[in-house]
């Protein structure tokens, strides 16, 4: 997601850091000390404005949840309609970040769960590297991510989904769950719906699936 | 695909023995020899009234093709109306047998591609077993298939697509191609179309996979 440059992007994020994690690498290995607890640590990358992320904190508050967002704007959009929330929620961070550079934010075994929610398609294939659900992502998630730990994949483009599932397949990683109309599936009660996936869901199929690394894979 | 019971299929099956192998047992690691070559052998379970097998046939004279039904009133409606056809090939031939024996009939290496087309999704979680893409039909193929053969399967049946993607990869298998609407993808142009596909695409989108067994897998 992309929005029009807000130049007081920076300043947003400073003036909140209750709940924005302003030098993020300084907390690797040690994310456990600014939840105060040892729960486990679901993160999702390219958060955009923050629904789905702010909606899970308040589910289950068991979980620590870290929402990361690539562009200052669409982070400090996030903030401000965080910030609006009646329910105040403390086991979420924000941050803005990279998800190529995790590893210099999260330690081996850091992280429990990684949600990727319609990200960017890159559709050429030129760009394919690009996608988050390409090799070169995957490395970076598997040195992050405990043992067991998964992915949650949504998208509304067919494209996207149908090379995630064979990058995901010869990585390889297991294949866990398959959706190829979430909403119209049992698990959906349980979903959280995005903003975006509110806005765009007439318009054809949610795709979702869960993957796992495979041991010794 | 089930039909009214035809009591003339067996005698159907006899009077055609020119392109119905009656005891394909007889020719396991013998079937170059029926068809007076030893080009690559493609395998179709589950044929249907044959018009994909048929097409095929026609438009790939190097690759020999059998078609395999369960169903006897099935087989006999597909020999009649294949003789019916103004084109005649002599790299097809079809027989009634069940998947599950297929050992019995191919020995290792016999076969390069099976085809799936449409299979019945068995839709109760007690019956998964007797879906064509099972773990214990994923080992027959295994056994019959070429070290680098691959399994071709569309459906137009969500469940049984969402079921199969994750019983490959578990297999494990390797997913080459994955299309989500094979009616809309560029592929499409080289698609050859079942009887059942034609008629119902119009329902909803078809799904299309290519896998290939993991060395070592």
């Amino acid at each position: 997601m992309r929005l029009r440059n807000n130049p007081k992007a920076y300043e947003i994020m400073n003036e909140n850091s209750d709940f924005v994690v302003i030098e993020p690498e300084n907390l690797k290995n040690n994310w456990k000390d600014i939840f105060d607890n040892d729960r486990p640590i679901y993160i999702e990358i390219g958060m955009g404005k923050g629904d789905f992320i702010f909606q899970n904190a308040c589910n289950y508050p068991d979980i620590n949840f870290i929402g990361i967002e690539k562009y200052p704007s669409v982070l400090a959009a996030a903030i401000n309609k965080i910030k609006q929330k009646e329910k105040k929620v403390t086991n979420l961070r924000l941050m803005h970040y990279d998800a190529i550079e995790l590893e210099k934010v999260f330690s081996e075994n850091e992280v429990d769960k990684i949600f990727l929610n319609f990200s960017d398609p890159w559709p050429k294939s030129r760009h394919a590297k690009r996608r988050l659900t390409s090799n070169k992502f995957l490395d970076v998630y598997r040195k992050i991510l405990v043992d067991d730990g998964v992915i949650e994949f949504k998208t509304d483009n067919r494209s996207l989904f149908e090379y995630s599932l064979i990058s995901l397949n010869q990585y390889p990683m297991d294949l866990e769950y398959v959706s190829l109309d979430l909403h119209n599936s049992p698990e959906n009660e349980s979903n959280i719906m995005t903003e975006y996936e509110r806005k765009f869901c007439t318009k054809g199929p949610i795709y979702k699936l869960v993957a796992r690394y495979r041991k010794n894979g």
